[in-house]
């Protein structure tokens, strides 16, 4: 098979992924409404090319927050990809580092932040992380971040609550899959699946909590996860660098508008 | 099975609910156009979450007509319960009693008010009524309700005329199904279903009708069936405390607007 | 079968009339575009009730032209009717007589405007026409249906030309089917198929053509097949006393707008 | 069969035709999303007839850059149409030579453009070519179309780049298929597949390009492939003496809007 656009990677993944690692990426919150939108919308927009153009020479280059990148491309943080490839993020942290472009670990990685900055010495990694219940938890993992070598903060403000799809949810409620203990690499010891619902800490305000973490930090902070112009200037007001528009995949809160929107 | 959003008990009440009942919770007015839109219309919905605001301590919390809530959700009055489950109105009665929220008994219930009234005394109950053709009807039906301790009227002003789903219809005029009779719990001895049919003064006006009923009661009246901004009014002008946006379930006019709309 | 709504009287007919006939009453112009969208159009109509009017007394009572009708209902004239029934406009003009409506023969009855008249004494009749290239087919035909207890003049003005199917139209270009002889009462001997695409005059003008006829006749004269608004303003402006919005059923111009847009 | 209408010519193709040049004709680009929207945009196109003008005489002559035809119809450049049909563009010219309509040749025709001339001496033939690379290339083919009696040249500036779609796409990357060598008439020897996606010169601009092309030649030039005004504008500017607005049947860039739009 042949690989030339998004939809045969997918296919070919569905194929390669055990069935239930290939759930938690299928779906989406409840319905995975918005998991729909998210690509259906693009069908939506039109190009409408200029002609004659000198295109000579495509130049895609850019630069954000000081990195210079080959193309406006970077990968967003993703959770326990070593669910779909033992390699997991050592991987796709050596793709980006190839590629040029930013990658973004979760700290829900399977491989904790010090194995992936080996892997991938010369990648621009930056990390995500939660605003954590116990702050300290925070504050470790980004000064961790910072000693090797991470040269960005992204903050999820988007999940005070998580939710799971519907066809995961009645699996759960019948009983028939166990809450799975899953490898997460950043933190000691293994950690189940329905500890994440109550890490986070749904009290933390954009003054209390994020403008926190903005001056825990030299490094710059991006808050990902937006959705309305207001909290964009919320996020300059604390003090971010930058913002990432974000429906968090249509994985948190189902019916969000889709993220091209 | 497991249960975890409404489409899930839908399709497990159709494989339980006896094949003639479960028609007539099914079907809406002649082709079921406003039934089908009613979900629809949520689809379109979005939500746009404002992010980092505090959100630990949820308070779904609210007061209608002086009775405190836990969450803003009553159940509104539906006919006939007792043929999807023996125990009927007595078990929704119940079942909103534990949740605390407010159950509106339908007057076309299959238990009386009074056995619904002992089987959830602390709910918060409603009564839902009719302007008969004989008024005397609905003031001996409001009086048992004031009797039997219903805190409010709610009274349908949406049905002057009743139609039922093709479907149904096509079975009665072939023949093949009788007019039914359906035990009501509120009026002595059974009714057949085409004496509904008849029942409902349709030459009852805001002023001549509802100002009546309103006049008639110390219980605060709620007008339930509102689909345009000049009935709000009217309900406000003639003493209604209250208003229930509905069409009915699309059970009486077809296409008519979602109740989400 | 019980029969509730139009779908069911389609579907039976679909089963009743001759496969030939069926498809000469099935499909319109081309692609039948303007066919699905004639009732499609429908569904996206929203019925909005006003509450607790007094309906107790429904009257549909109307008059159009002078003439007292127990609803605002005609039956807009269809040509070759006996296809589907052997008698044909006999049975719709008796049924039209019967519930008190408006019956319009088509000029292309299957039965003379004077067995039809018979058929239906008391029927409140109009008379359908063209204006042919030989006006003084149109003339006679007028004058027969003044003297037959006709009381208005509908002409059909949207069919300069015609056009069919494309179903149709495959199989007379297949050769696999012949123009046939279909027969017409009101005229001499039987007409082939192809001798309407023919007699229609396309020079016709409201002043040249309209006007000629609304002079001709002392009946009131209806425009059918009007689109525009300008076009009901000619209308009133030669004399006519009345319009029919209508695109011919989606049958002679293939993508024109829905009537009841 | 019978042929009426557009779809009974493309599914009669669709048999006749190799798979492997039936698939060249029928993707576009990527996943063919504006092929699909050009058909598609037509079916929301309402006619509104006016009624009642004398239609008796259709005339729909017209006159295009001085040419007179007898309906505002021409033909599109269209590449190896051979491979549809071994007479390929000899056997179109001729259908637009009977037609009275305006021919124009693909400068990747399968036979020359001498041999087209010569196939239908008095066509209007009109002349597509690019600006290659190597501008005595574009100036050769112009050279020899002035002296073949061709009338016009028909200048594509929508290709800087060209892409093909994903099934065909898929099946290079796999190396089930070689890019094959396509006769090209107008070339000296075979020309490989892919020579074509390089010759295009991207660098070229309104000024530096196309102004250069119309003062190649005393023939009018036509520019193909606008989709913005403000192109139009650019395009009169220059010199053109006129512009075809198309999206290039969706065959270049995917999701551009549909040309009728």
């Amino acid at each position: 098979m042949a690989f030339v656009c998004l939809k045969d990677y997918e296919e070919k993944a569905a194929e390669l992924v055990p069935p239930d690692s290939w759930n938690y990426f299928k779906y989406g919150a409840c319905e995975s409404t918005t998991v729909d939108l998210n690509s259906q919308c693009y069908k939506k927009l039109r190009l409408v090319p200029h002609c004659l153009r000198d295109v000579s020479r495509q130049d895609l280059c850019t630069s954000v927050l000081g990195f210079d990148l080959p193309m406006p491309v970077g990968l967003s943080p993703t959770g326990s990809v070593h669910m779909a490839h033992p390699e997991g993020e050592l991987a796709t942290a050596r793709a980006a580092e190839k590629a040029g472009v930013i990658f973004t670990l979760s700290s829900y990685s399977g491989y904790s932040l010090e194995e992936v900055a080996a892997a991938a010495p010369s990648a621009i990694k930056w990390f995500q992380c939660y605003i954590y219940e116990d702050r300290s938890i925070t504050e470790k993992l980004i000064r961790r971040a910072e000693e090797a070598g991470y040269k960005a903060i992204v903050v999820t403000i988007d999940s005070p609550k998580t939710r799971t799809s519907y066809p995961v949810m009645r699996r759960f409620v019948s009983g028939s899959v166990k809450p799975s203990s899953v490898r997460i690499g950043n933190f000691e010891g293994p950690l189940s699946s329905d500890y994440r619902l109550h890490v986070h800490n749904s009290s933390r305000t954009w003054d209390d909590g994020l403008k926190w973490l903005v001056e825990l930090t030299n490094l710059p902070v991006i808050a990902k996860g937006i959705l309305r112009a207001e909290d964009a200037l919320n996020a300059i007001r604390v003090g971010c660098q930058g913002i990432l528009v974000s429906n968090h995949g249509g994985r948190i809160l189902d019916t969000t508008p889709a993220t091209v929107e």
